[in-house]
């Protein structure tokens, strides 16, 4: 499975644990609604900046979604 | 001080670290090497992807990269 693909299945995880709507993360994050959808079906592909934005808004450190992602990739 | 320019300096160290050239490097990782000297200066925000091909290429953890990158931003 791609790298984004895991990494907006992490995202979306994430999003929900805290009962986030795509759209409160969005606003939270000052991102578009329909990016933080594509991220999370693993259309796009955030860079390092946006990952700390994401981070941010979930109140969570940067690497914790980048070693979800790796544990998921079994890394 | 901006993450993508802080992420160039963590990667730099780890790649010196490991005695490798921008040459080197970009020829294990599969990237150009004026990609490589673009991000190390902050001149380029590398995605999630690319992350874990730099990473791969330095035999460190994706989320080592970016938890010194958290560490140096004052996370």
């Amino acid at each position: 499975m791609e790298i984004e693909v895991v990494f907006g299945k992490v995202l979306k995880e994430f999003r929900k644990e805290r009962k986030l709507s795509q759209e409160e993360l969005a606003f939270i994050c000052g991102l578009d609604r329909t990016y933080i959808s594509l991220m999370e079906r693993g259309k796009r592909k955030p860079t390092i900046t946006t990952i700390f934005v994401l981070a941010a808004g979930l109140e969570i450190l940067p690497s914790l979604l980048v070693s979800k992602t790796e544990q998921k990739c079994g890394l």
